[in-house]
């Protein structure tokens, strides 16, 4: 199969990076006095390809999928969560329906492979690769079909942006799934299992310990190192998979692609090597509490934006960074210059 | 003058404190998963006195104001730049009217002192206390009875929220007023001059040096430790004192105060000093590149909301951070709990 070749994305063009940043420097405020606002609007014009960005609509795909390793007991809450939980978002009661309507960003939700039967609720998107992924501690979590099958569904509904869509978001919602990105993590940096795991939905000192040892286990299963479709393979969740996905695609729509949290920048960054090109329509949302995301924004050479000690999912994360993005697209385009304000420059 | 117990101002009450705790941990998350939104959720919800708080209109309240300092040679731009940044706030074309138009909230600006004659551009709030203050290297920046009516001022201006304000933002603009701040925060805090002192919108480093060597004279003028009233009337800008003012109105108002940077930090430190149970109403929205914010921070025991090494002043900060504050007050208002929803708890 030849897989990594077959995610073509174009670069960003940075013909216009000079112009962006005198554009930025002209505006009536001290040079670099937005920090890291004008390192995001530089970012947004170079995507759209003009000195005037605008970010008009914001789309959270949240996936939902479970995972086999929640029989060996890692998460603090029981696999039907996952189920009850994409009830939840549909009946507008999670979190991330709270702040999508504070923020008005646009929320559909996306079934990747929930256990148990089909759910006919309306409303729901159905891409069900099949019902949860093998018990990554004695098999790989999927066939490479399986793989394949998550990674086209992605894309396709990430590329989905014909309707106006600007900044494309992307969380997840699947129990055990922080079990499933640290060993995707471990294996695509290297980086020690013991730094990586962290306690997920909130295990206690026991349970942290039961799932490091799990881990360990599981990841002795295959070689040290793998390539990303071996990792998402071996380890991942359809939902994992299928957000990484919709990464490129949305990309490839020239959307701006706001990543979440740990389990969304281990499908960015397992993306990326997929899609080299993508790492340049990323923004990161915030940094989270799970001990791995920092690992994995250094892979990335990732600074994310908010650092609230947020540690949910659901793309919550992207739902808070979003407006900022905005204000960033609109401080670029709309701020007067020195010369057509008539505002004195500095003084040497 | 019995000054400092002239701002009266009620705590925030603590009966529903429990209950607050009870309806975020309630709600369909692992608790403790959205971080500091929490803390501000419950925040919010105490001062609005409910269980289900809202925040629905921002309005950000940007004061300008001048500094004899100026003439000093301590800001990298010159003193006109705070008039012409007037008319492009009025104009719509600052940092500020970008922000404030992508993010919905209302603004205004106030004349707190500009150096020069009166200005009349439709829109401005004149609530001039004099052309600017003294040069506080050499003398007072204000007399005791200027400083007085810019607080007077500036509360009555915060407290004008009758039209269903919830959320109160100040932000400011005025050349050379991190020196004002960075003074005001030495005599309030102790805290050594060199570690307070930076480089405000810009100073390269021979500038930087001047600004300390300035500073450090003016500083010699007084005792080193001074009570809010005689810092402002010392080292003050009238925005500053006014802003100080308005913050102490807005919370008398049950208005969530948003506080920006450096030099608004500065001014809710010497607000609390004159009316201690502000504190509770406070919000920081971010944390400064300027140096001092950090120990003004500290000193007020707050945490920021934002740290994206922005310097920029006008409420930039406040800005960016409400919808995140918004967002806050939509989770705890409408997000299902687990008994609602249907979802179950933890393992164990």
């Amino acid at each position: 199969m030849t897989f990594a070749t077959a995610f073509d994305l174009a670069p960003v063009p940075d013909a216009l990076d000079g112009a962006i940043r005198q554009a930025i420097d002209a505006k009536t405020k001290p040079p670099g006095s937005l920090g890291e606002v004008e390192a995001l609007a530089a970012q947004i014009a170079r995507i759209q390809g003009t000195l005037t960005p605008r970010l008009r609509r914001c789309r959270l795909t949240l996936f939902a999928g479970d995972h086999g390793i929640a029989h060996e007991g890692v998460s603090a809450y029981p696999q039907a969560v996952t189920r009850q939980m994409v009830a939840n978002f549909l009946a507008g009661g999670a979190a991330a329906n709270a702040l999508a309507r504070a923020n008005v960003v646009e929320l559909r939700v996306v079934d990747a492979g929930v256990a148990g039967k089909s759910m006919d609720t309306p409303g729901l998107i159905s891409r069900r690769i099949a019902p949860g992924t093998c018990n990554f501690a004695i098999e790989p979590a999927m066939s490479a079909g399986q793989c394949d099958a998550a990674l086209r569904a992605g894309e396709e509904l990430g590329a989905d942006a014909e309707d106006g869509v600007d900044a494309a978001a992307f969380g997840e919602m699947g129990i055990a799934n922080t079990s499933s990105a640290t060993l995707v993590a471990h294996k695509l940096t290297g980086a020690p299992l013991d730094v990586l795991t962290g306690r997920g939905t909130g295990l206690d000192d026991a349970g942290l310990a039961h799932k490091g040892r799990v881990l360990v286990r599981a990841a002795a299963r295959t070689s040290d190192r793998l390539d990303p479709h071996d990792a998402l393979r071996e380890y991942g969740g359809f939902e994992v998979a299928m957000m990484a996905g919709a990464m490129i695609g949305a990309a490839r729509a020239r959307a701006v692609v706001i990543v979440d949290g740990f389990i969304a920048s281990v499908a960015a960054l397992a993306a990326v090597r997929l899609a080299p090109a993508l790492r340049d329509y990323l923004v990161f949302a915030h940094r989270s509490a799970e001990p791995g995301h920092a690992v994995v924004l250094d892979a990335l050479g990732a600074r994310a934006i908010l650092d609230l000690g947020m540690r949910l999912g659901e793309g919550t994360g992207a739902l808070l960074a979003w407006p900022i993005l905005r204000c960033a697209a609109a401080m670029l385009s709309e701020m007067a210059s020195f010369e057509s304000a008539g505002v004195s420059g500095r003084n040497r």
